[in-house]
This record gives C-alpha cells, sequence and structure tokens, in this order.
C-alpha cells in the first residue's frame, strides 16, 4: 500500500495541523517530498475543515465563515520539479473514510457568498447525502441515487511571487469597481484567519497579507470545480516554483457542471491516492498556460440525458449579448421548474443539479445577442420515469421532506 | 421510402422557392401539412443559400451578405397542433445531397459579422471539408479526419404575434444600448433582404418590416447551433401558433461547442428526415419554456479527450467577474496554441475547434471572481498522437498549406 | 462524390451481372482496379439476389435456395497489392437503396437451413423491417425500434489456389462424418448454382467444381457476420492472390451478436462506400491470420442492458463440457422466456434476438464443467419498460400480430 | 458506515472461520440474516484461501489443492424470501484490504487443473498484480497498467435438495463418459476437503459427501466468471431456499471475457458492500431460470479496440462444426502471435488476455460449419501504440522479464 505522508485528524482544528494550508503563497515550505514515479496518499478535511454538520439544521451553512476556507493538504515537493516544466499528476484514487462516509451540498446565504441561483434561493439551506458504496443518495431530496464523480475541487501548484502578485494585482482592480457589493466581486488577501501551513512568526504574518485567497481558479489550477477531473485522471500543471509544490483539498463525492450550489458539489472529507512525473520544460514545449488534463477512463456513464435550453434572455425578459453565464442560468431555472412537475421543490431540484453529474454545455457563442447553454441531465439517476410523454408527468413524491432552511438571522 | 415535402433546387436562387422563408413571422403560411406519427423529408438550402463556393478563395466569405441568411425550409403545419402543446420531432436521420458532398467553414471579417475570437483572427477565412460517406476531411487542414455529428444548426416553431413582439421590444432595447457598433449587438428587422415564402403583397410587406432575424435562438428554437441535436435525437418543441409551423435549415455536417467560428460548423445543403408527434397541453404539464431533447443513441463517440481549462481573466490580464463566456475564449485559445506546436497554424487550429465535435463544458460558474471553462478536444481525430510526453511535440505538418485569407476591401 | 464501380439493377438476377459473384476462387477476374487511398462505392444485391419479398407471408423463406446465396460485388482489385500484404478497408458508409428501405429477417425450416434454434423454430418464419432513417421498426413485431448497426455480413479477399484447397481438404472431412445429416455439417462445392463473375467457358464450369461456397467465415474474412464491422470501422484483411480481390455482400441493417436467426439479422440491398490501403508484408509484421479491426466511432450505443446468463446444461437437463454453443443457446432461450411475459410471442422474441443490437459474450470457459455465455438485451429499444421490478412485469402488447410462418409442405 | 456482518483475518486459515464454506448444500446454515433494504459489507478471502503468494516462484500455483477451493464468505439470509422469489443484490462496492493491494493470475499444469489453452501453455506460471488506487500493473508484465473491472467470480444463493440432486446427477454422467481424463471432466463431490461451514458432526459429513464443488457456474448463479456482474451492478438470483442464502467469494481486480488462464483473472482477497431486496414469486413472474442481471453506471470504459477474429478451425487445421469455445480459442491465439511483435513472450500476452478488460463476443454461431468469435483488445491499457501502421510493428519490450514458471515435478 502506497504511504500516507499527509494525515489529518478530523476532531482537531485544521489550525492545528501544520501540513494544512489555505493560502497561496510562494513561500510556504514543503511538507513532504516525493519522487518522480512515486505513488503516495493525502488525507484532506472538507474544505469548511468540519464547520458543517450531519445533521437536519442549515444554521452552519448560513453561519459559515468564508474567509477560513479552504483547507488544503500539502504543499507536496516534487524533486527535480522548476519552474517551466510540467507536474504529471495521476489521480488513482479518492475516497471518504471510513467513519465518515457522508457529504453535504448546502446554498449559501445571499448575505454570507450567495451562489449561481442566489436570488431564486437567498438563505441558506443545506442536504446531507449518505454514500453507500460508489452510491450516494440524501435523505432531503428523495427519489435519486447516483454514482458518484469523485473528485478534488481544488488542487494545483504554489505560484510563483511574480504571479501571485499578478493575481493580487488584476483581482483588487476588479473588487475596486464595486467595492461595497455584497457577495463581494472578489476575494481579496485576509490574514486574520491564514493558515500558512509551515510558515509562521513575522515572516509568516507578512506573507499571509499578501496570500492570495483560495476561491478562484486560477493559471496554476486551484479551485476550478471541474467534476472530470475525477479519480482516474491525469492531470499537467505548471510549475512555478522549485519542487513545483502540490496542494489539495476540497473534495467532492459528486458535482454538476458548473458547481451551481457553490456549497456546491457534495462537500466531504477523505483521502486521495496520486502519482507524479514530470515534463522537463513542458509549458513552452507545449505552449501551456493554464492545466489541461486526460479524463479517466472509471467514471460514472449515465448516458440517457434530457437537455434543457437555456437563452441570454433574463428572468425579467431582459435581452443580454452572448452572456453565457445567464444563457446556463436559464437553463438551470428551466430544469428545476420540469422537476417541480414530479413533486420536487424548487430546493430540491436545485440541489440536484449542484451535485448529480450534470452536464453544462456551452452550445452557441456567436448567434447574437442570445448565447445558448444547455444543462444535461441524466435520466437515470432517478427511481422513477422523468421523461416527457402524451400522459404528462406523474407527481412521484410525497412533498413531506425538503432541504433545511435558515433564515438569516 | 418517406415522401419528399420539400424540394429544393441548388442551381436556383432560395427566392424563387416559395417554400423557403428567411424570417420568423406567425403569418407565414404552411406550405405542407403532416400529421402526428408521419414521417417525410425536407430538403434545405445551405444557410447562406448557396453564396459560398467550394474553391481556395475567401472572397465570398469576405463579401456574404448576412441580411440575407438563413433560408429555412418550411413552416410545416402539423394537424391538431395548438398552442401550449410540444411538438415532439424525432430526427430520424440528415445526409447532404449526393451531387454536393462538401461544406465549408469560414471566419467573417470583425467589419462584416466577426465571430468568437475577431479579435485573433479578424479577417475573412475560408476551408472547405470534402465528405467521404460518414467522414469528413480538409485539404485546408491536414492530418485531421473525423465522423460527422450531422444536426441542423436551426430548427423551430413559428412564434405568435406576443412573442415576437417581446422578441422585437428586448432586442431593440439591446441594440440600442450601442447602436453604432460593428458588430452590432443585435439584428434587427430588416425588410430588403426579406424572403416571406408564401406571404406576398402589402401583408408580405408590412409582415417582412417586423419579422424577426433569424440569428439567434430564442424560446421557439431557431439558430441554437446545439450539435448534439443531431440526427437520431427526439426534440420537443413550445407550439405557439396553430399547426406549430416548424421549419428548418443551417445543416451541419459538424460542429464544436459553442460554434465559435459563426459560419461556423462545416456548412451544408442536404435533406432531412422527420417524424412528428404532439403532447397536448405538454408545455404546462412538463413547465416548458424552452424546448428540451433528448440525445441520439448513434452518434460520433470520440472517448479519449485532452482537456483545457480558461478562467475569466482576458488576453491583456484584465479580471472579469465569473464571465464564461471570456473563460472559454481563454480555453479555446489555449487549445489552438497547443495546436501550433504539431505545426498547426493559428487558423488551422481555429477551424479544427469549430468543426470537429469539441465539447464546451461550463465547469465553475460560483468561485469569484473567476468563471472556468473547459474545452474538450477528442484526440482520435488527428492523424499522429497529440497526447503530451515527456519528448515534447513532434511537429508533423509541413506547414505549405494554410487556410485561404481574404484582406479586407 | 465518389464513384459508384460496381451497379445493381434490383429488378435483374444477378446471374445476369457480372460483377457479381457466389463463391470463392482464386481465378474470379478482378471487375474494376482501385489505387491505395482510393474511395468508392459498391452496390450489393441482398444475399438471396432478391428471393425473399416485402409481404406477409414466410413461404419464400421455407422455399428459398441456399445454394444461390450469397451474392457478392466484386472483386474489386487493388493495384500493387501482393500475396502477404495487409489490405486496409476504411468502411466510409453504408446504406439501403432509396426505393428499397425495408429488409427481413428469417428463420429457416429445420429442413432447409435450419438456425441456432431450429429444434424450437423448426418452421420457416419471416418478418419484415421499415427503414426510418437511422432507425427500424416491423410491423410483425410490434413495440421495439432502434438504431440499424449497419454492417456487411461477408466482405472478404480472394483466396489463393493453397488455401481454398486447404478449406475444400478440411470442410470435406467433416461433412464425411455424418453426410446424412440435416441440415448438413457443411456446404462444399456445387456447380449447379455457381456464379462464378467473369469467368465462363470450360475454365469457369471447373472453377465453379471446385470453388469454395460463402457460407462459412474463413482466414480470409467471408461470411464472419460480425455485427461492429460497421460502417466507420477499419478492416486489415490478409491478401493470398495478386491485387487482394476485396468482394462483399449480404448488408445487414442490424443484427445481434450470433446472428441467432441465421436469415438472420435484418438483410438488405444497398451500397457501401469504401477506401482501401496497404501494408506491404503486413501478414509476417503482425503475424495475422484472420482478420482484425477497429470498431466504428459513430455506431448505436445503448447502454442500459439486461443480461440473461446460460450455462452449459442443454435443454433436457444434459451436461455439456464447456461448451459455449449450448451455453449462449440457454441464455437465448432465458431471454426469450423472459420477453413472453411482456406479451411477445416466443417466435417475436427470437426475431428480436436476431435482429436488434444484443451482445453475446463468452463469459466463462474453463469452470468446467459449465461454460457461461451471456446474452446482453438493451432495454432502450423497447416503447415500454422491460426491467424488473417488485410488481412484476405488465403485458403490453395485445397478441394480435405474429412473424409470419410456413409450415413445410 | 455499513456493518461488516463477515469478517476475516488473512492470517488464518479460512477452515478455521465457520462464516466460510466451500461447497454448496441447501443445509449450511445462515451465518448472519439480514432485512430487504439493508445494506452490509462481507469480507472474503482470495479463492485459494491464501495458497498463493506474492513473489516471484509459480512453485505455488503448480501445487495447489484445487479440492480446496473456493472460500466463500456466507451464506447471509435475507428476511422473508421463499423459494420462487428473486433475491435483487445491489453490488455498491468493492475493494482490497488496505495490507493486500495486490493479486495473481496463474496458469494452472495441464495436470492439476490446465486451462483454456493448456495445450499451449501446460506449465505452471504465475504473474502478480500491484494495485495503486484504481489501477494496476504487474512486474511480470511491463508496458500494461489499466483500470479494475472489480467483480466477485463467484456469488450465488443455496440450492434446494432437488437442484442439488440434478447438478450431482448430471455432472456425473458428463463424467462417466471419460473417468480417465485429466484434467477431469468434471468435478465431483469430495468430502475430504469440504469446509461446510457451521455445519459439523455426522450431519456435516453426509452433506460434505454430497456438496456440491463450486467450480462452474449453475442455475443459482455460482462461478460465473463474469467481469461485468462488477461492482455497480444490480443482480437478480433465483431463490431456492428458505432465506435464499447469499454466498460470494473468488474476488476479482479484474478480468477478460472468458477468464481464459483459469487462475484466471487477478485473484485478490478483499471486501464487498451489498444491498439486498426481494421480488416476490419473481421466478414466476419474469421466467428466471439463472441469474439476470443490469451492467454497472461506473466501470471502466476502454472505447479503442483492436479486435482479433477466430473461427473453429483448430490449431491442426482440423475444422469443426460451429464450435465456438475453438473459434474464441483462435481468436485469443491470434491476439497472443500480435502481440509477441511488440515484444511480449506468448505468456505474458495471456496473461493479458485473460486479466485486462477484453471481450468476447459470440460473434457468428450459424454459418456452418465455421462458428466466428471475436477477441476485443482495449488498446489504450498499453504505454505504447499497438495499433497497426504502414511501417509494422516497434519491439517496445525488452524481453528481459517474463512471466515465471515452474517445471512439472
Amino acid at each position: 500500500m502506497a504511504e500516507t505522508i499527509i494525515k489529518i485528524d478530523l476532531s482537531k482544528s485544521p489550525y492545528e495541523n501544520d501540513m494544512i494550508h489555505n493560502r497561496w503563497h510562494p513561500d510556504i515550505p514543503m511538507v513532504a517530498m516525493v519522487k518522480p514515479g512515486d505513488d503516495f496518499i493525502i488525507e484532506s478535511y472538507d474544505w469548511t475543515g468540519g464547520q458543517i454538520n450531519n445533521n437536519d439544521s442549515a444554521d452552519d451553512v448560513r453561519d459559515v465563515d468564508l474567509s477560513k476556507v479552504h483547507f488544503l493538504s500539502g504543499p507536496v515537493g516534487v524533486e527535480g520539479a522548476e519552474p517551466g516544466d510540467l507536474l504529471v499528476v495521476d489521480i488513482l484514487d479518492i475516497g471518504a473514510f471510513e467513519n465518515s462516509q457522508w457529504g453535504f451540498n448546502g446554498f449559501f446565504s445571499k448575505k454570507n457568498g450567495g451562489g449561481f441561483l442566489t436570488e431564486h434561493f437567498p438563505e441558506a439551506q443545506k442536504s446531507i447525502w449518505d454514500f453507500n458504496g460508489m452510491f450516494t443518495k440524501s435523505r432531503h431530496v428523495p427519489g435519486v441515487e447516483f454514482a458518484g464523480l469523485i473528485h478534488p475541487g481544488l488542487i494545483g501548484t504554489l505560484p510563483s511571487k511574480e504571479m501571485l502578485d499578478e493575481w493580487n494585482t488584476r483581482e483588487k482592480a476588479l473588487y475596486d469597481t464595486e467595492p461595497d457589493r455584497v457577495p463581494p466581486l472578489a476575494t481579496l488577501p485576509y490574514a486574520d484567519t491564514a493558515h500558512m501551513g509551515r510558515m509562521s512568526g513575522d515572516a509568516g504574518k507578512a506573507a499571509a497579507a499578501e496570500a492570495a485567497r483560495t476561491v478562484p481558479p486560477r493559471e496554476h489550477g486551484g479551485n476550478c470545480d471541474i467534476k472530470d477531473l475525477s479519480r482516474g485522471s491525469t492531470v499537467y500543471f505548471p510549475v512555478y516554483v522549485k519542487n513545483a509544490g502540490l496542494s489539495l483539498g476540497d473534495l467532492h463525492f459528486s458535482q454538476g457542471d458548473g458547481e451551481i450550489t457553490f456549497c456546491g458539489a457534495i462537500e466531504m472529507a477523505g483521502w486521495t491516492h496520486l502519482r507524479v512525473g514530470l515534463i522537463k520544460d513542458g509549458m513552452k514545449k507545449y505552449g501551456i498556460k493554464n492545466p489541461i488534463f486526460k479524463p479517466s477512463p472509471i467514471k460514472p456513464q449515465y448516458d440517457d440525458y434530457l437537455i434543457f435550453e437555456g437563452i441570454s434572455v433574463d428572468e425579467s425578459g431582459k435581452q443580454h449579448y452572448l452572456d453565457v453565464h445567464i444563457a446556463y442560468r436559464q437553463a438551470c431555472l428551466n430544469a428545476i421548474e420540469y422537476l417541480t412537475k414530479f413533486g420536487y421543490s424548487k430546493a430540491q431540484a436545485y440541489a440536484i443539479l449542484g451535485t448529480a453529474p450534470v452536464q453544462g454545455h456551452i452550445s452557441g457563442v456567436v448567434d447574437i445577442p442570445n448565447a445558448c447553454a444547455t444543462l444535461w441531465l441524466p435520466t437515470d439517476i432517478f427511481e422513477f420515469n422523468v421523461k416527457p410523454n402524451s400522459e404528462g408527468p406523474k407527481k412521484e413524491l410525497s412533498g413531506d421532506v425538503d432541504v433545511p432552511l435558515s433564515p438569516d438571522l
């Protein structure tokens, strides 16, 4: 069995574990060294570091402190890796811990993070998903069970100082265009809750003040939330610092394209089995700026879909110009409306779109003024038939359970 | 064999054929009536009505008159269809004409339509694609051959008067925000080049003045350019007028998600074999506003992909807020850069992304400020190995052919 | 459009067309020459040369003359091909003729050919299948519609004299072990009904007396009846004579693994679009004795199966030793029994197994004494749900139609 | 986490564990009871009960005592199950033990069990396969790595007394036709090495004398060795005794269709996570005699194959009548010959066919006298390109390692 090079204790705060960090900075020390060809296991907290519990209240989702996330395991150094190389990462397997066979999906309050459909679901809600082997179902969302497309929501390499500066500059410029916005346009460095791994003292404090937050995906990978970057796939990461510095966390048991509920996927703690390799000078050889990857040969295959279209006309009927974001929102809202005909609440339908392996395709981006996006809903995840027929839909659910909601205080 | 209810003559102008129209209006008369359960064949011009030729000059793409497109075949009336129903359309098959086994892909000049990457490819270019049975390749883009994911770029039902008014109102409002923009923000009604099918006289002129252009997708379907709405799929269209009025055209031999080259796909003339059915009162029963569809059981399956990520930081390094459009553009640019390492020109790489069955996924839309989009490039369409390895890419092409370019006049 | 190098006239007997033959012999003259890289079209009779009609009687199936089949189009010579080479054949597309959009499936009388389940279905029966674009359904087998996995049942290269002699020797030896068997153990040369293409006179008669019948698959390909050797696949054939001599026929609109009904698949006349290439000395380079092939990227994908097991204990309860033939027969009988619970007659169920893209897997061949074979029935081809559930099956068919049967005379 | 209802200790003999048995008999007592809807975990020995070690000698494979296998975990009783019901089993997941991340594949000596190609590989050989997450590779078979299609080789319900008698009668009849054969035609009851679970004393001895051996698959399931009966699939078993009595073992990390090496798959110890349900009176309702099953949505998908044909002419050139067994053997031999061109030894190639997810299709069983079988070799499991091209194969392996062989003593 491969060695577990980063271990965690779910009963302790991630701040007590110096192999964890929650900011990006070039100077965070490596917590372990591996060689090209090695395979090893890394344990990870859920992205909130244990702030969310397996119960029937959404209070913890409402009250979550989003400056503390995401708790990442690493960085792991790779011998011989130098800036300009490509770090090849085989994700050999991922799993939940034996004593923690559950995950959560939440909608954040619009006042605390929000989400893709925050105007429609402005208050905190939470569903709990139990894992049964490779499958999951939720006591809050009946009638649906599916195989997990398990993946790390967040995985990446350490940025160089130059790259970090570029990130801070461009994100601050955006933030400054509307500094009072709720939720904000960007999450800027914030030292108070920073966990800088094995950096400490004044150097740690200084770094914390400029270290990048973990929320967005960036050139090094990061919080891509790409569902297909799943166990079995191979990822090629740009290397920006000596030894690369690979960190990961934010494990998802399953997620739909877009991770539209923000909190988001079925979030879990667990372990990841990796193997690393190097392509020397690969960034230049292949012209790589962002990571690229190959999909897994062993992922859930739900091949029968019902596909919903959305165009860039918003809920008020206003026309937008080739806006895929709005088009995808409409496709999602169309799918939610459809599912209510079978007895789902809108929140349950939203939770399904956020967690199940739905696909979101950019179908048309040139036919002015409407972008066209499609939401692909796999039909085999439902215990009943959701395909249209001449008799119309049958109300399959009694409506006696719903996704718990905690109103803003 | 099913009856061909709409025939065309490629040697004549579509304006001479009264079973063709190029605007959307509720009063365009049905050109044929069918019954639920019927299957039948409809012939179609390519979307430009024959403006583009099979040669090695992009002059025709540069000089195309975009107010004339798209030439649609129909409308076909369905007995018993009433507003509020769902029209079920089985796309049983699609093909090119025996004596027209080729298609074209073009980049429009930025001064005449532009495209998704118009800032990078501002001048007209054109590639010709030959069909060999179910496969296609181009003398202008060597080293690549793939099976066609044949589909109608444009298919939809006639709008009601109320829906037409809504379209005109909202699109005019957008247009008016920047009326001098090139290309414009929207294409407004334009009577001069309108082909109103069997409407003529004063009524035809009045209708032409308000009839909707065919460029964008809308609630009735229309120019969705969804590659997966391919032969073998089943589509459920909202019905807005008595007898529904189904029209289609803009056939594509193949296209990538987004149809990023605008002209766009591999455009062809051809025939479509359809079967229709009805779900009475289906719009309300299923809560349908836009069409939904089921994918085909018989479509090209390229399962080995190389996946490129893009985030919403633009080419100048400017940060944008959750902008999937920009993120997908970056993913496309990343893929283009990658392909140049194997000897392709950027224009050839762009043409491949526009024509081959690439997927565009909305991967993350909540991780502020970066949207994350992915471009999935099927690797098996290339005659050589395009996957990364430690030795680096091999220049596989001599560079002696390129996509013809015609400079602006 | 590719040139049609072999044309046929369905209204005339194949014996009148000298580009057709129905025996294998090295001296049959090439009817056309092509070069490596060429693509071209070949028209073909159905395998019986028009003996079966589109009607509701099985008399023609009962009375068929099986010494006349299969009518093959060719041989086509390939310039530069020499014994020892591999002939690379891309099957670019296959289709039925526009005015012949139907096919047939039959069970032969046990007295005239029989079939895999001839003890269970000893008399002639026939079902007619209509083609609707890429899909087919039958007026004799309601409730089922599926996309065609179109392929040539028979395709191969001319044998050398040595190979022909080997075939004749080994098949005669088998035949002689039970010369009076009905049906016989092998079909030996039979000059009376031989069509030797462009061979005539005494040479033709002499060749006809020793030419191999077309029934079995052999080292050159031949009547493999492999459903996955479908349009879009690439086949590598051994070359035994100068210019290879490629012939094909016996087109199938669809077939299940095993072609268990013998007549067998959905048989049709039609055209095939091919492209050829050569691997010089390829037989030795790759150690090839029988053809190998790569499957198509564009074939029907029915991914939801119900899988039936069979073991090598026969219908009487007798134990056989690792006999896959008997095990597969049991799996088929199990599937037939299952389908009767939904209202199908056994003959209808048998016709479905023979025509739909069912898979037959050799699951276990070492666990003495039982071989284990599996029959994979795609569930999405049915208009109703055939999966097991706690309520039991629902009789979906009224039983008012069946597969026509013609008793032996 | 689901409860582990059967635990094992790999350091102890399976004969010491009374929740294990290695014979089928209706009177073996249930070792645990579960209810419909329950999910639970069962641990299992490898099929030999630990006779084979992780080393580089095949002595243990040569000397294995095949009368002791297979060691099964169970029987588990299901409340409410009665003869005539269908037991629904969801295989939720399967895994190797953390401290036992390896498996073995072997060829038995022809004198001790043999195998599918025992005439070609008459002596004992063994390869060891290491598990790396979801993937496996072997130090004895370089250049190949693939995802595991993990499944229980053996799973079934207890037979009734009547069924047991039928098995014994028919297998004895076969055995008696050639009682001195090596290997024998069937494995008859053998009390000496029987492990009857919780049966003991005289009753146990009497039962052992008539209990069925575990080698073949039978009506209750048993040793089907069906690779697609993998984790994620749902199986419907006939129930023959009160409480059904579900037992399983013989876990495989991966196997090709046919399990042609007999020992056979990549054999491992591990755990299985199951959920059970009932369809009352399901055998009659659905006409079920043998188990049926639905495949998994999450299994390795290798979609690019090279397909080898085989016909029923044996290695000596002798013609056999529609013998799928021989046809499949030829297809396997053809594939082995092909792989030697890339540097594999024949034993390595044979090991690949036995362990990787190759498919074996019954392609034609009616074209007298030749059956046609196909062996589908997934090409993406190789680290190099194994597809044919005009330059011929490249010797990719140095040949410095091979599959260890232990000559007969």
